[in-house]
């Protein structure tokens, strides 16, 4: 379970501080052109220091490719890239040991790997680890837009702040693509605004936000996925949890659907010309877990950044004994805001997969 | 993708029509003793006609035995089950080909088997098959309680009816399992019989409804899982979205995380005796994808049955028209009462896997 | 590691005592009609009893189908096909458990089982565990047949005894598939009478013999398999290694190739009209793990029957003490004689999941 | 099908030009201590221009550990280390595309991959990627040395030049591991000059020569393994046949015991004291696929070196005529010498796999 896919298959390594992170793709279809640049644009999209919102602490996340790539062309064997870890600080994070942070996964992977762990900055835990999904993830979106599918996502809200929603029925390209080209990732540039004042007013507090983000997925044929532990839902479902700070997802209506009747909440069956649509979208693209050629949509639920400046009440594990921390350092008071390139790489991936099984 | 589970693995085979139904899980512990008739009073508790909410269809879920244990003793090779499937309605199924129901499967199952998938009754994709689901997970409780750890359900909400929550930081054994003890499974029942007449009330009118099942395990030592794909979140997602209408999931707090902030959310460490617990669990048990010993706690959000017995604009794929349809039979108007158990039994599997995997 | 397959995947269980045997194969491709008569025939061939060679047990091997099938159109859901144990004799096996047959899996078995394994007939160690396995590959061969790719199997070689062997360039599929036909599996039919008198005579002695089985695949396109895991030969190895009292298997020229030169060994290429052939099939049809349009030949090595009719040496694991120990029942004097069809059925699986997952 | 293994983990990526090779080892046990000398020591086994009998290509094969790893100690996050490629020649390797070398990969890769293969220097298909799968064996040698499970092989034949065997039923540590420490890695160095002579002959004549390496596995705990697709021998064969130019497996007395009798080739049980042991081990260790606590022993075959400096017949598969051949470079004329830690290097990870998957 170290890996996600069954015929693209993408394994991530790498901790926030070892001599690098990066991810092998397996898989991959030879022969197909990838457009490095393109792809180093898409990585910008979650780097830090995009906008004013984000930590300071500057990466650059550009890959190298390690094999797998001759002249920008897939050569069909395990596609492996790295990038290396330089922005560190080298700081002492012993104390993090002794003193766990809370909601952080300090304490749980401590007793995990019997203290055995690489803690400086959040080893394998630090959202940075979201940089190599991207790789695999910007590499997908490429080859689905080849075939006319296309992934998009945006901050829906953000400390309750919300932003347009994605109409679920109808999806233009030039829609769902154009958050992903700002530097605050909305549809709604007024919104965006209001966004960015909750998140800069939680900074200058020493405080965090969370928010939701939605993802769409059009173009995608009907026909793929199956019952049980064949559905897309569960697929895609278990590619958002990898990435931190995700607690929830929810398909097409969602929870919402939880107080609908279901005569409200059947999606009606109508030709489009030839093509077999539904007139709303609350299943969210996907019926008995397999696609049904709407547009798939989802939102994910991130919480907000665990590291605050505030103090804090936790354990020391030396001593057993009650006591309170003080985290300092550069934290992103929102971490939504830059997961969302790496839900839709993860979503890509998914959807990638699918196709390329043949599932 | 067909099964699910990495050292203890259970595939789900069947069809609602076919001969039978049935799970193969392997990888159970050799040597330990099952009790039969409590799996069977497990499965009992997802059988329909056990309230008057449920359908009338009445179905003899008594497990039989294939293989892999001998006098109520697992032998260590894989265990096979199966229910035989004899309660079906001979009727003519193949209009559902033609005019498939809204947001049922019949539709996009029809693209992805060429329309060669067994339609009758809804084929793979009927909540029948959670009945092998219970099968594993049933027996998957009982080698958890030997543990110390305990898995309960309850219907968090029906219609927007909500039943008490679990408290998130201290459950009770005898509260956690208190639910299922009854033929409506609330812990409320004052609320439970708010639902019951939502049920029966949108059941009158030939409509469904929704609800929100809770689910907790208690006991669960802390130190399970891992970052990325190896999060226990990632695990118990993908084995909810197996059971027919899940529409989302939440852990913890879940979506409404995403309208607090980092200092509300955090949950302080501290010591009670000799262990480490939270004084909020807003991680829902899980921190970095790994378990930190507090109670771990999800909800999923099941939409209302698709069944409904009024006319519904559909498509007839035969002439490639516009038509409507009117779906006869016995359906449960919400799905999510009879669904808890499947919700447990999913649970179970996910939770026995993690620790016999020492993983 | 229960099952096998990426795309086409099989589960076997059951145990030879256990109330039936069977098997459940995922993926198969929707809407492909099979002939289940002509799966019968199939699985006649590993059926005892067909030649006086082998044991006089009868079991009615004819499979049912619990789901996945439908009028014998594959449905696309998960297929199991069960098999009733009927013919079993209910004696007392407590014996095998203090007493463990030497070069049986009673007493490895009985460490990792903590001896609570299945005993009786062998549990899930039996050969009769191959029935399922042909029921599978009896499928996929149908299926391979469809795209004109044949598998046949004959006896090699038994106690020393050599049939004549494949022609490793050119196979035509009459004779392909000429040993399949007869009650004892050879091509020349003289080897056979000499194969069957050693046989004989070790039974009228109370002993076994082992043999060899050599299987070969014609019509496989070139270009399926990979290199490192993803090999061809890895895949098959591991399937064969499946097929109880198998010691051994080499593709091509084998170990005969540690004993040639470079010169000898590599197969030229050369155009047979439009097509790639080489002149030479030392490399068995695979290269590099990948397949090279020439027909794939292995062979497999099979031990002699471990059950004998003659007193033996072993221990008492209750009193600790070394004994003796006098097997009776029936048994197959060489097991490789039935185990022909089931390396053609091992085969067909691997050959199809290559096939349907596009490896 | 791209990695191996269940637990313990590894994935394999690179090419031989590629800018590095490299492997990634998830499910390591954190914790644990490695001595990246001794790993090093090891890997310099398998590097070139040890013996005069080997190409006299230098690699510096000294991994580069990305993560995974903080002073020499595992923290349980994968393990990811690189080789980069630096003694390349940057020659034109396009005609390999046109024609292809016998019994290499270069025609069955070009159908495969579509012609996009990486194919400068074998591409994937390199002995090369066997060092990557020496960092992932050499670390398991370590792991399983400190629970007293040691592992070593030796050429047992070169170009029918037999070494020493080891013996089946007692094999001591020193014995065992000592052909490892010599540059050629044999038992009885009479045997080793006979068989370095057969190899240099070849080499003067630009041929090649096969080998057979045996492998065996002390101090393996009874009790590992199971039956059907859950075999030991199954798991180590198809580890084996990812190492490049393995043409056979076999285990204990492997082919040798078709022409056996079964009371010949059983093993009796007897006390060894407190230990169940067996008289003779024609089973190789394992019974049932299950561990039985003796030497595990199995036997490879090495194919002669295809790459030969003769003049040999192959296709313009541009032309489309029939051509020839001359290679020209540095090759070994003997593959199966360096192949030796590669060979413990697969089956340390199976072995290690098994243990930290209690399978």
């Amino acid at each position: 379970m170290s890996s996600m896919g069954d015929k693209v298959k993408i394994e991530i390594f790498g901790e926030s501080h070892s001599a690098a992170i990066g991810a092998t793709i397996c898989g991959l279809p030879a022969g197909e052109k990838i457009d490095i640049d393109e792809l180093c644009a898409f990585m910008e999209r979650r780097a830090p220091g995009r906008d004013a919102t984000s930590t300071a602490r500057k990466e650059p996340d550009r890959p190298e490719f390690l094999c797998g790539i001759v002249d920008g062309v897939l050569t069909g064997a395990p596609l492996t890239a790295i990038i290396h870890n330089s922005d560190q600080h080298s700081r002492d994070y012993s104390d993090l040991r002794v003193r766990p942070r809370p909601s952080h996964a300090d304490y749980a992977a401590s007793v995990r790997y019997g203290g055995a762990n690489d803690i400086r900055g959040g080893g394998p835990f630090s959202g940075r680890l979201t940089a190599p999904l991207c790789i695999g993830g910007g590499i997908a979106l490429q080859l689905l837009a080849k075939r006319g599918i296309y992934i998009g996502a945006h901050l829906a809200s953000v400390a309750g702040v919300k932003d347009t929603a994605f109409d679920a029925v109808e999806i233009d390209k030039d829609t769902l693509l154009s958050a992903g080209k700002k530097p605050f990732p909305v549809l709604d540039g007024a919104a965006g605004e209001k966004m960015r004042e909750a998140i800069l007013s939680a900074k200058a507090d020493g405080d965090s936000v969370g928010g939701v983000i939605e993802c769409a997925v059009i173009g995608m044929p009907a026909g793929h996925g199956g019952p049980l532990f064949e559905g897309v839902e569960g697929k895609i479902s278990s590619a958002m949890f990898a990435i931190p700070a995700v607690k929830g997802i929810e398909f097409g209506s969602g929870f919402a659907c939880t107080e609908m009747l279901g005569s409200e909440h059947n999606d009606p069956f109508v030709y489009e010309g030839e093509k077999v649509v539904t007139t709303t979208n609350n299943s969210g693209g996907i019926q008995g877990g397999i696609t049904n050629g709407m547009p798939i949509i989802f939102r994910v639920a991130m919480k907000p950044t665990p590291s605050i400046l505030k103090e804090q009440n936790t354990v020391n594990l030396e001593t057993k004994e009650n006591t309170t921390l003080l985290i300092h350092g550069r934290h992103d008071p929102c971490v939504a805001a830059r997961a969302v390139p790496a839900v839709e790489a993860a979503a890509a991936l998914c959807i990638l997969d699918l196709l390329e099984g043949n599932n």
